[in-house]
């Protein structure tokens, strides 16, 4: 029998928690109702825990339940909650990933605390210099992956091309059958454009696509990033951070615009009714709740940040991005990516 | 009697052009028929555009028509076509308002260009060392200036305190009864967030704002530029055209996913019907041609470039630009803005 997959979640962690954490494992569990190859384990107070899961009415034939003490408060200050860390639901979560008790971590509690703690448990992955924090972007053709959305402001060209390497190994985990197509996010899409670090990152990066997992597909602009041409687009944390809050808010911009449009008189109400079903999924399709779910890259350990005020169903595609992750094998597609780096040094 | 309003419009820049310009000149000329503030002097191939104009049959009294004997081609290399640019329209667009006859520049010819020959021909303003180009973008309560857009790919905190200097006059310039509120754009809203030089430009901000004729309100994340809480966004230039393209981006995405939805089946169809009215005032309100036009600031004389693949509607909305700026004295606005930098070296 092979080993299942065993997915560590902070049950403690985000707005309405544990309620939502547990109503998003039940949802999981149902909706995998005849599968057997997985076990969730779960961290936080036990007794609360227990209680609300047998509200749910929640089989937990699946379910391993950790009693924690405390909870990472979000009304201290993050040096603070890292200082009192040590017995919360996100620290045992975390650090079961090195017990050997959990395959990938997921929370939705303070994003700064958790990339703290999983960095000083998990450690940085041999050859890689910095962390990143990768997130899942609708495109016209599916799904990309971004990275990196913040961990950090500042990047080197030897940043940028771990990145392509962390990233496309994810796209790779999360969609086996597709091959990654690598683009550099920039301001034109001539070799000339850009800073000096995008063009060395550029230089890189072409003399490594061939003998790579990905396919390297040179610059990428901005208004680009959805068209689905490439699949991981890779940039510095502060560029991708402000790209992704700028999409965000756009659409946020024209969606609440569009609602207000369409409800304003009896005529634009009534024809409502008739575009419901069409109107629903085109809702469905962009809705962020699917994306929720930014994955830190570059440690011995995948781990997973659930967005902290999303409501269950968000936390369900979290779940289930952790399952797809680690069934795919994140961590051994990372190491083949990697691989050029021994080749280098020989 | 005050001087007139006086706009060099290079009347071959772009695609479609001349085309496109004189039925822009027109639908302004139509538009502004009780004015007489204002004459538009147009460069480009003096037969052409009066035959034309004939076609047209706008009346041409508010309409000065200078011959030039070349256009900017967009086959050669930037370098080349700026080597070759003296009998161009574009050079000679720009070179009127040296020689007096013109107060601002429009075209819609190469950006690269046309950046290089602005700044060749009207040179940077005393104390600004840096010029920058602005953009306007929706927000919910009218309209936002955000800057630099691309004019610079890396910016010392000088560079963003002019910026925020700029840009305030230009929001002044065109919307004259508001206060200018100025963030600058980082990837979180508190003081110890971003980059050492966002850091220091926020201390400089924050010293200047009280003397100047702009309230400073902090740091602005992506998700709220379109929030309308400020309307002068400043940020360098690599970030600010990933910022920018990135919403175009996004907001294409979803205007057309949300048309496929919509005409998907009979059902959809038939509800287009009635909420024909809403849509169209949608549609309206997002049309990107209501903000075309980027402006070139630091000169001693704006520039005003349209996109070249726009329409006359959107070029219309480029010669208005102009009118506004002009009117609003955006020169004085500016040195206003930089008087400050007197009392330092006093």
């Amino acid at each position: 029998m092979n080993k299942k997959i065993t997915i560590a979640i902070d049950a403690m962690g985000g707005e309405n928690s544990p309620d939502k954490i547990l109503k998003a494992v039940s949802l999981f569990n149902k909706k995998n109702i005849s599968k057997d190859d997985y076990v969730l384990n779960l961290f936080g107070d036990e007794k609360l825990i227990k209680s609300k899961l047998n509200d749910d009415k929640i089989s937990n034939n699946k379910i391993i339940i950790t009693h924690t003490e405390s909870v990472i408060s979000d009304e201290d200050s993050p040096l603070t909650a890292i200082k009192n860390s040590k017995n919360t639901s996100m620290w045992n979560c975390i650090q079961s990933q090195i017990n050997g008790n959990s395959d990938i971590s997921l929370s939705a509690g303070n994003t700064g605390v958790l990339l703290v703690i999983s960095r000083m448990i998990l450690k940085m992955m041999n050859k890689v210099n910095k962390p990143a924090l990768a997130g899942l972007w609708p495109n016209e053709k599916g799904m990309n992956v971004v990275l990196d959305l913040g961990a950090n402001i500042e990047c080197s060209e030897n940043n940028l091309v771990d990145f392509a390497e962390l990233g496309s190994a994810l796209y790779k985990s999360i969609f086996p059958e597709d091959k990654p197509i690598v683009s550099l996010l920039n301001i034109g899409s001539e070799e000339i454009k850009g800073t000096e670090i995008l063009k060395n990152a550029f230089k890189k990066l072409s003399s490594l696509s061939s003998e790579n997992n990905f396919k390297f597909n040179g610059y990428i602009e901005g208004n680009k990033i959805m068209s689905g041409d490439s699949n991981v687009i890779v940039t510095d944390g502060f560029t991708g951070n402000i790209a992704l809050k700028t999409a965000e808010g756009t659409a946020k911009f024209i969606t609440d615009n569009l609602k207000k449009s369409l409800t304003e008189n009896f005529l634009s109400k009534l024809s409502l009714i008739f575009s419901y079903f069409s109107l629903s999924k085109f809702k469905k399709k962009l809705d962020p709740r699917k994306y929720n779910g930014a994955i830190f890259l570059g440690l011995n350990g995948p781990v997973v940040k659930s967005h902290g005020g999303t409501d269950y169903i968000g936390f369900y595609h979290s779940i289930d991005l952790c399952y797809k992750i680690v069934k795919g094998n994140l961590m051994l597609q990372i190491k083949k990516n990697l691989n050029h780096l021994n080749n280098e040094s020989e």
